[in-house]
């Protein structure tokens, strides 16, 4: 992303905090620029647009907010010795990440994916957004490949993308008010799927 | 949704068609009050206002275009006779619905996931049309469990979000330009991970 303005980055703060609280409707362009002391110019120099302004706050929201997830899930890839501890770190971080806790993420990048359908521009930086994560995911993949404690002979970056992908399409339930128990029924459906996808088979 | 009156119908489909070529900023009401040969009121008096009108719109393009393929897969699961019939519609059907000419629909589906975060009124309803569907496909997974050829001792509801959420997951690698390799394994993997939770064991 690179280091913005300081006034460019408030904006942003304040385009994430109205987008937090009410979506891209709730992002008023003079609110925010008599709260950072400036004039509106200084928005449109900034960012071209109110829809700049937008598209931004959607990618930093998005990006500050999943990284955690990676971090996390990555350094307990590296920490796992072998197969049973590999299996271990599934059954604890699958149900984390599809549950209510981790909602949020689900949901800022529903509401990403979502606006970048029909904005290219957005949909580029999307793009770029999801590869670099989806990469440092991918890395930690291939090192467990090499360590025997991930299965081998599939490509880490696709791997990567499709761990990405199942745990996101959770969303499709979360819009719809479910119970306890679905909930618990979907992940631990999705345990059983990435451990037969995800650990190497038992010799 | 039941029946509209024509000339709302007719405006639900000229959103749908601007929502197509450009999603919602491309959503003119002057340009479709003129098409209609109405006044703007009439578009008020039906919609309350436009963003009712583009929420009617996401919704209608959304349920129309994903109920095709719920009613292809069921009609597959109730003439699969058994386990290897059940387990080649798997994997004939799941690369279909992941593939290239299947992603109108999670583009339809994630514009209106992304547009319901932030809209109460319209994430029920998007609830609604999703617990439809997957009530469809839950019935016909729910009948395949009593024939022995889908995994039983599982709630056939969240079994059906679960793939679903299962397909549309893979948005965010179409979002990020993916290979033809990415594509393909990407559907392995898939198919890989329904078999192991939908089929029933092997005897």
């Amino acid at each position: 992303m690179g280091e913005r303005h300081p006034t460019a980055q408030a904006m942003v703060e304040l385009a994430i905090q109205a987008l937090n609280e009410g979506g891209e409707a709730a992002v008023k362009v003079d609110a925010i620029v008599r709260k950072c002391q400036v004039s509106v110019t200084s928005l449109y120099h900034h960012f071209g647009s109110r829809e700049g302004l937008i598209e931004a706050a959607l990618i930093e929201r998005y990006s500050r907010i999943v990284v955690t997830n990676v971090d996390d899930f990555v350094s307990g890839v590296k920490s796992s010795r072998d197969r049973t501890e590999m299996k271990s770190l599934l059954e604890r971080f699958v149900p984390f990440l599809q549950g209510r806790a981790n909602r949020e993420v689900r949901f800022a990048r529903a509401a990403a994916v979502g606006a970048a359908i029909n904005r290219p521009a957005l949909r580029e930086t999307m793009g770029k957004v999801q590869d670099q994560q989806a990469q440092v995911l991918a890395d930690a993949l291939a090192d467990g490949q090499r360590r025997g404690i991930v299965r081998s002979g599939v490509d880490a970056l696709s791997l990567a993308y499709w761990l990405s992908g199942i745990v996101f399409g959770k969303i499709l339930l979360e819009i719809a008010s479910p119970s306890d128990d679905q909930e618990s029924t979907y992940s631990e459906l999705s345990v059983q799927a990435i451990e037969s996808v995800v650990l190497p088979a038992i010799m």
